[in-house]
Parts: C-alpha cells; structure tokens; sequence
C-alpha cells in the first residue's frame, strides 16, 4: 500500500484552497516559504532522526542532543542561513538543546542589558558560538519571586571585583537549561552589594567553564539536576545547579544599564529607562504565545488525522463509524483546532505589540507599558495552560494507543508543560493582570482614558447595563453580538473584584483574600484580548478560496465554546439569559458540523511533515496500523523472544523452585 | 539535621486525631492494620527499592520488575500471607507488572466465568502461580467497542477443535498487560463461529508459551509493544501484541458459563444468566474507583507536604510566606483533598453495592442492576478523569519542582491517565449513563419507581419546581440544602436532555446530535452521587476527637467547590442565583481557612510511607532541599564533570574546528 493516501477522500471534501491557508497560518508567504523549506531539510537529513528517543538512556539521548545540536550549527553555516532561517531549523529540529538558551535567552539578555563595550567584547563570541551561555535566575529554594533571590555579588575595591557567592544551599542556582554541562558563560542574577547597602538582584556576566578543557573554575560547583517529566523530552536538555564559594569577577561584568558601580563602590544609577527591562518580557512572552499555537496545533494535527482514520461502533455498510463522526468527538476536538488558530493570530498581534512597544520605549512613551505588560503575561498563562490541557486531551481522543510513545503525544505534553511554570507561574501572572484591572477600573473611575486592549473599559456604563440582544442561535455568529459579551463579562467581573475590594480596610488582605476570584476575572479578560483580535483580524483582507469562511467558522466555535466553558461567568454576571447560553449551544453543533468536512485540510495547512510530528498516529497518509505493528518489533525488549530475567525469574516461579532461587 | 521533623509545627496545629483518621481513611481498624503493617514490610526491604527507575533502560527495568515480582510472592508463601495481606503487599510493591493481571483480570475471569470442570483444571495451577495469565481482549483496531473484534474461534468438528485466527492485521491483540514477554496462559476474546453461524465473542483459555522452554507456541506470534508514557512508570509492564496463525485449543476451552458448544458443534445457550457478566463489570469498575482515591491522595499529600514547605514572596519576620498560605493555592489543592476523601467513601459504598449485587445475581433478582451498572460505569468516568487532571494540578502546584521525576509526580501522572481509557473509555461510559438517565425519565413518566442512587427522580416534580433556599453563605452547610441543589441540578439536566430527545423522530440520530450535553448531564447525575454518599457517611457513626467536624468541612468543600466549577449548570437549570452562586464562593473561601491548620494531618492519615509515596518534595520530615540537592548528582550525567561528547561535539564548536567533525 506503499504511496496511497489514505486520507485522500477527507482531503478531497475541504471547502477550501489549503495552500493559501498555509500562508495564513505561517504569517505570510515568505514565513511559509522559509519553514516549508526548513523543515524539510531537517525531516530530509537522517542525522536528524528523532524515532529512537524514548529508548536512549539519559546519557546517551544527551550525547546525541550535542551532536544534532553541532551538527545544525555546522548545516547553518555551510547553507550561509539567515538568522531567521537558523531559527527556523532549530524549531524544526525538534529537540531542546542548550542552543534554545544561548539564543532565546543569554544573547538577547546580552544585547538589551549589555553596554556599548560589554557588546563588542561578548556578542561576537556569542554570535559564533566561541562562547556557550545559559541564563542562571532561579534558584532551589526561590523561582517566583526574583526579588527573594540569595546570591550575593559583593563588590571588593580593594581588588576592583565583585564576589559571587551562595550564602545557602538553597540559594544554589537550580533549573537553567545548558548550565548542567555545557555552558562556558552564564548571566548569574545576585544581590548587588556595595558600600553597605543591598541594592537588590542584579544580572552578572559569569564565565563559569575554562575555555582550554571544559572544566568547571575553580570556587563554582555545577552539576546537572537530574532527570524529568517524560521519555526524551527535556531530558536533552542539561538543565543544572551551580554553587559559588567567593568565586570573583572584574566590575565591568556588571549586566546591566540601568546601574553602574564606580571603582570606589558606589552604585550609580544611569539615564536608562527602567521600563527597558519590560521589552524584554514582552519579548519572551511574546515568543511564549506563538509556542503554545506550534504547539498545540501539533497536537490536533495527530488527533485529527487518526480520528478519521479510527473507526469504533456504529454500522455504515459493515464498516465502523469514523470516530471524527462523533459529536463527542467533535466537540472535544474542534475547540482545541479553533484555540490553534486564536492562539496564532493573537501570537501574531503580540508580534505587533511588541514592534509597537519598542518603539515608544526608543521614544521614552511608556503609557502603554503597563496594558502591554499585563495583556502578554495573561495571555502568556491563558494559552499555555489551555496548550497544555489540549495536548492531553488530544492525547485522549487517540483512545488507548494515545499511550504510546510512538503516538507522539506523551512527549509532546511532557516537553511542553514547564511552560505553564517557566517565564512566570501561570497563576501568578493572572494575579499580576487582575491588579491591572482593578488599578484600571478605580482609573476608570477617576476619568482616565483606558488604552489598548482596555479601552472597552471606556464604555463601562454601557457595558454593565446593556443587555445580550441575541434571540436565535444563528444571531450568535454576529461578531458584534459576540464581542459584546465577551466585554461586557469581563467588564463585570472586574467590576465586582474592585467593588468587593473596596470592602475591605485592607487592600492587600483583601486581594489576598479574593484571589480566586481576581483570577477568574483576569481569565476572562484575556479570553476578550484572543476574540476580539480573532475578530479584528477577519476584519482585515485575506485572499483565497473560502479561507475567510473557513476561519469566520472557526472564530465562533473558539468564542462559542469559552462561552460554553465559561457559562456560569457569563450568567452569573447576568450578561446572557440561560436561554441564550442554550442557543449558543445549538450553534456551536451545528458549527461542528461545518468544521468536520474541512478538518484534516484544516490541520494539513499547519504543513507539518510526519518528522516534525512525529507520530505514527498523526502520519499524512493515515496508514497508521501496519506502522504501529511494525514500530512495536523495534522495541529492545523485543530482540529475543525469551525475555532477560526468565531464567532467573520466570522459570522459578512456574517450576515451583522459589526456594533456592536468588531474588 | 538528621531526624528534625520540618513540617513538626503543621502537625501540632492539627485539630483531630490523626490516627484515628487513619482507621477512617482505610475503612476499618483490620483494614489499616494490614495495610499499616504491609506497607512496612515493603518500604524497610531494600529489594523492594524503586528509586533508580527513571534511569533504567527497557530491559532493565522489565527485568528488575520481574525480580520484584517473584521475590514479592517468594515473601507471600514465606511470611503466609493472606489473600488481603498480599494482595496490599503487591500494591505497595507499586510497580505494574504481569501479576496485576494474572490476579486482577485472569483469576477473577476464570472464577467468573469458567464451569466447574474448567476450574478444577485450571484454578489450583493459576492459585500457585504454575501457570500466568493474562487478559486478551483490545485488538489494534478494536478497543471500546467488544463487539466488534475481529479474531475468530471457528469449530471444527472433525477434530473436536477451536481454530483461533487472526483473519486481519487490525485483529492482532493489542494492549494485554503480561501478554508481551510473562504470560503461559490468555484468555482470549474471539468470535464463536460454529455451524456456519457467527455467535458473537466469547472467552476462550488458550496456552501461549511452553511451559518448558517459554517459547511462544507455533502458530502464534507475540510481542512487546514498545515503550509507553513516561519514565518507569508502565514501562515495567509488557503489553503486548499477538496474532494467531490458525491456532488449535480443544473444544473444552471455550469459556463461558452461558454457551457452550456440543461435540457436533450446536452452540447451546445454558441456563445462567447473562447479567453474570455485569456483576464482574461492577466489580472491576469499583476497584478502579478506590485506585482513583489511591492516586490523587498519593499526589494531594506530596503537593500539601510541599506547599507548607516551600515558601515565595510576602514576608513575615523576614521570612517568606509559606505557599499553603495563599488562598490561589488553597483553591486550587484543597478541593483535591476534599475530593481524595469523597472518592474513598464512595468507592467504599460501591464496595458495599457489589456485595449487594453479588448476593442479588445469587437470587436471580436483576432489578437493580441496571441502576448498579450505570452508576459504577458513571462514578468509573469522574473519578478517573478528576483523579487525572488532579495528580497533573498537583505538580503544577508544586512550582518547577514537581517537574522533576524526583518530586514523583510525573510517574504517578503517566502511571495512572490509563484509566481514563481502559475498562470503558471516559466518555463512552458517560454516555452509556446518560442512556439509563434518559430512560430512567421516561419510566418514571410512566409510573415506574426508581431505584438506589435514582429514588431522587420519583420526586421529580418537586425537584422540577423547588427554590434553593440559601439567604447567607452559612446556609450552604447544611447538607440537606446541599443534597437538593444536586438533585434539581441533575434531574432538571436530564429532563431537558429527555425532552430535547423526544423532538427527534429519529432517537439514535438525536442522541448522536445531543451528545455533548448528555456527557454533561450524566456526569451531573455521578457528582450528585458523590455528594449524597459523602452525606450519608457522615450521618453514621464516626467516633474519635474532631474526626467527623474535619470530614463535614472537607464535604461541604468538595460540594461547593464542585457546584462553583459547574456553576453554569447550576444556574442555566435555574436551581440556585447568581447571589447564591456568590455566597457559596464566599463560604467555600471561609472552609479553606479551616482546613488550613488541618491540611498536613488530613494527608498524614493517609498513612503512606515515603517509599509509597517516592517524593523528596513529599517527604514526611519535609526536609526537601537538602534531599532534592543530594538526588541531582546521582544522575549518570553527573558521573564525569566533563560530558560525554564534549571532545566529538562541544570542543569543535567553541574552537570553531567545525569543518572537520564527525557529526
């Protein structure tokens, strides 16, 4: 059956031009023509083979990592790649390396905090790779809270250095990737300590590994912090833990703009924007969001195909029902398909935000900051835990053989969950956002314009009176109609928060007290940010048959199923009437309906090859079972058919010679 | 500070009697004993350690369960162990392995379902371990729907034969824990085809291995079917594939207390009744039920132990706040807690269902057992599903750290999302509920009275019109109030799900399309349960100081926390207001400051020894930091400061020598 589609007559039903939906989803055609052309270089190339992951011991799955991790580099260079492009076959690789940190983090922390000297002596060593180097914040006891950190860089004028030191073992740094056993360089974040005084935590360029043989300096202790979640995963990745004894640097590997020490211990504070440091988590949040769409996107793309291909009950000519077919099904699928397409569009306004907010830091306007700020870290938490959620669930709809590591799925949901923990604790975030939100309410209040994605707050008395106009289901496709109560939701949850914050003499106690809440209140805030720039983005021209329909569709299952979801939000601020939720309902299924001819070409535009999927079960062809047969013979405990340990084991136990047996 | 009992200050602020909790938690002072006692033997006998799991590759963790499992019942025959004592021994042993089939699927089947002849051969061989069984059911292509496997038993009557065959690839069985590498025996689903007639699947005892050699019997092929989810966790267990060649078994092997095939191959339909089969469906289904205890109470004592350990942000006395603290997190763990004890009492309840329906079947009274069947399959589903997502929100309350397999999160996790899926999968189950509700409705209509967990419907038109009477957050205790809203809830769901049907003139065609909501109001009807089992516990006699105070808060914690999750049910069924929505988050937040100075007993009494739970971040002395920063280095990757690959991969890289590298 070599070469046939199996999934050929799903392809042929799509009621729309899939090649031109790939330019939607990559962004724009040039995106598209890079990562077509990227991942299929990677997919093409066995030096970058992924099947055998899950079976290599730890040390041998990290060897390998170096070596595809060197090997790309190397392609990078020959093919004289374009830093996008590198980019590009880095993601495709498909396996988390030490290079994610050099580039995603060590160089851009560089290039934002370094000065104009710190730059030119370390970029070009950093650019080339003469230097490897990881971003050492967190620490054993103390992720969270930066400002809780224990490491201590005190400044010494006698020798013109500061001196690194873990005063504690739980101030051992613990957690970032590429420090475990390859870095040479790290930004150590300590206490800067001058004069007397603490002036708080600080970023520090720290070589950490002689550049001559590798080994750790003398006054640093590192090792890497042991194994994690899932079979491969991030388990090639050496993530580790680094203890200083007194381990001294110059002064001038003081990381930052923002503060200089003078060669007599002062700590000078410089002309730059504190604010700086802001860019740059809208930067990595930014990044973050357009992940969890990758993603997640992955995910349905492995669960939509083999849902076509499963057939379970029901009777169609004595062939079983596709189990796509279900509404079920559909309707724990079709949302996770919808939230991929959210997810990207508002990963791509984040791409925007961030433009836009660079620029006005360039011209010290930082009257958006805080709405930028607050809208990147909710969306940042909203969509890696809806990812992480969706991966399992995806997971799930595969049945049984979702178990199997050859479904791809177990590792794709191990390597990704730290990023519901990573860049900001999910949960902490939302606490961040609802401040904002309460802080904008009383502005509000006060007469203050609200900006960005708040300025439906400038509408706030119509927003807490109006009243949902929808009387059929088809009224719920109406984009206004949804928009309205999306804001209107979110505007009296808001409310409610503030007013019930009033209450107490106690701010803080108050917002400690009414957490839970606040939560839900930022939740709901950030699900408007995601329809409403769905919405926005329809707006806008797209070309190409039936693709506007196609996403139009899509929109309102996404708004219809958070509605759904979220139904006792939007009662119980009385936004919509109980009638109204059940016409939403009936909507959404007929919505599913629309969806289900279109569902594999819907994940076919993703344009993920079966390497970076890597899943039997996601295979384009949907010749999934003769694979999944032969994938199982692979198995190590498969090379004999009498297994190790029978002699010992098995045989005693049957043969009744437990007695004399060594166990 | 060898000894120092961190957590010694949550434990004195404990306001019952832990021990006694404990009797309550294992059901009986017999019952803790026992499992006091077992637990003991394992966790002090070094053969039994697990903590290098994680690292082993395949072969040596299958070969290192298969030791534990013979010198387990080398211990069982040594100390003579009772059935129960043994039966704790292996669950403590926690490590999958073909005996949890032998004992749990192949033995039970084999009393269940075999003629007296049958286990009079068999029975004594599979007691003593002579022979290994295993239960072979899934086919590649064939899971949740029984009736549609594939393989064949085809009699032939010239040889007084059953000829087993896998007619297709999809037909090979798939899946069978023990079949892969262990098993002798199988007792294998196949179609009974006889006398040119198809009779549908039935069980049939078919040796696989020679009991000499242990090779696999010609005319059947058996393997491993590779590596499943996780680190350790159900890797230990050789699930396997198997695909018969038109094999023979002797016509006395077909097994089945309700056919029978005569020498010139009539099938015969015996006397015994065919519900026998539902009795053992509850049975396994109840067992899973208590398992969902065992593990989401596993997770809940690790994340609580962790939560009072680890500390971020606030201040008191310089010192940060302690995480349990905070009402995000008390949100987020407490409900587990609630839910760990409410899933135990109603697994003891179904406990005392399937005595009930045992003694029943005896008597040939079928009358309840559809009601008993629903709500087992139902109760199956929610506590699976909630135990799952439990344990993943447990590491995620645990901050990074849980991300490590030394935290033992991950491994509970990937050990326990199968039962989601095995033994009925989530949702299948919820709808099979969902069909005895609708029906239970329309009896109702007609006059019938409903029995055991749906009496509620006979009063149904009270349910239909009653007002919820709560006026201030404290109304919310009483359990009767409690008890109503669940109830009107429920059948107000599934009324509405009944008449929407009824506007179908195709019924199977309105189900398919009502689906989603049916799910939803099925799982109404199990929370409904849950709730009115955990009442009517604490209306019996519970003895020991402050014992039954801590159990009602932690009732009226899992009911309010639930009623807030699906408060849109609650208020589109109109059963409570959005005011009383409001007041019931308001008393809920009020319970979790008292269960804040609880919390660490409350998992104490769980009784799980560190080896059980097989946390650092767990531990009972709560001493993490030290042991988490101890654990690292035992990594392989630890063993050589430099790594393996830095000569071949690192070097050539930062020496820019890339051009002549092996890669």
């Amino acid at each position: 059956m070599e070469g046939v589609d199996h999934l050929a007559h799903e392809r042929n039903s799509a009621q729309f031009d899939v090649d031109e939906m790939k330019i939607v989803w990559a962004g724009s055609r040039h995106a598209y023509e890079v990562s077509d052309r990227m991942s299929r270089l990677v997919a093409n190339d066995p030096a970058f083979r992924k099947d055998s992951r899950a079976q290599l011991t730890r040390k041998e799955l990290f060897k390998n990592t170096l070596r595809k991790a060197t090997y790309a580099w190397k392609r990078i260079l020959e093919l004289k790649l374009s830093e996008e492009e590198a980019g590009r076959l880095r993601f495709f690789v498909d396996e988390p390396a030490f290079t994610d940190l050099h580039w995603g983090m060590f160089v851009p922390f560089l290039k934002g905090q370094g000065t104009e000297e710190q730059l030119q002596k370390w970029l070009p060593l950093a650019n080339k790779l003469q230097i490897i180097g990881c971003y050492a914040q967190t620490e054993l006891g103390h992720g969270s809270n930066v400002q809780g950190l224990e490491t201590t860089a005190t400044f010494d004028p006698k020798t013109d250095e500061f001196v690194i030191h873990s005063p504690t073992l739980t101030s051992s740094k613990w957690w970032p990737g590429g420090l475990g056993k390859v870095s040479t360089h790290a930004v150590v974040f300590a206490r800067l300590i001058t004069d007397g005084r603490d002036y708080g935590v600080h970023g520090f360029m720290v070589q950490i590994r002689s550049l001559d043989d590798h080994s750790v300096l003398p006054g640093i202790t590192i090792g890497d912090i042991g194994m994690k979640f899932g079979n491969g995963a991030y388990n090639t990745m050496d993530n580790g833990v680094m203890h200083f004894d007194h381990f001294r640097i110059p002064r001038d590997q003081l990381l930052t703009r923002i503060s200089q020490v003078t060669r007599e211990g002062k700590c000078v504070q410089s002309d730059a924007p504190r604010q700086l440091v802001y860019g740059t988590m809208v930067f990595v949040r930014k990044a973050i969001v357009i992940d969890a769409s990758n993603a997640l996107s992955r995910a349905v793309c492995i669960a939509t195909r083999y849902s076509a291909v499963r057939r379970q009950f029901g009777s169609q000519d004595g062939v079983e029902t596709q189990v796509i077919n279900y509404k079920t099904q559909q309707s724990r699928l079709f949302p996770l398909l919808a939230s991929a397409y959210a997810f990207r569009f508002v990963g791509e306004w984040l791409q925007w935000l961030y433009t836009d907010v660079t620029q006005r830091l360039a011209a010290s306007d930082f009257s958006t900051l805080p709405e930028a700020h607050a809208c990147t870290a909710g969306l940042k938490s909203i969509t890696t835990a809806a990812t992480a959620d969706g991966i399992e669930e995806c997971r799930k709809l595969c049945g049984g053989h979702g178990y199997l590591c050859s479904s791809g799925l177990p590792e794709l949901f191990a390597v990704y969950v730290p990023a519901c923990t990573y860049e900001g604790d999910n949960v902490v975030l939302l606490l961040q956002v609802a401040r904002f939100l309460v802080k904008t309410v009383s502005q509000v209040a006060s007469g203050k314009k609200p900006v960005g994605t708040t300025a439906y707050m400038g509408r706030l008395q119509h927003l807490m009176e109006s009243s949902c106009k929808v009387q059929k289901a088809e009224d719920w496709l109406n984009p206004s109609v949804v928009l309205e109560v999306f804001e209107a939701r979110s505007a009296r949850m808001s409310v409610e928060c503030a007013k019930r914050l009033s209450e107490f003499t106690n701010q803080e106690e108050g917002f400690q007290e009414l957490s839970p809440s606040l939560v839900e209140a930022a939740a709901a805030y950030c699900q408007l940010i995601i329809v409403s720039k769905y919405i926005e983005k329809l707006q806008g021209d797209i070309p190409g048959k039936g693709i506007k329909e196609q996403l139009q569709i899509l929109c309102s299952v996404y708004a219809l199923y958070t509605l759904h979801k979220h139904k006792g939000d939007f009662l119980s601020t009385s936004t919509i009437t109980p009638k109204q939720a059940s016409l939403a309902d009936d909507q959404l299924r007929s919505l599913y309906s629309q969806v289900r001819p279109n569902a594999i070409a819907l994940v076919d535009a993703f344009n993920y090859t079966d390497h970076y999927l890597g899943s039997i079960l996601g295979r384009y062809d949907g010749n999934v079972y003769p694979n999944l047969y032969d994938e199982a013979w692979k198995d190590p405990l498969n090379d004999s058919a009498i297994p190790d340990g029978y002699h010992e084991y098995i045989k005693p136990l049957l043969k009744q010679q437990l007695r004399n047996a060594r166990l």
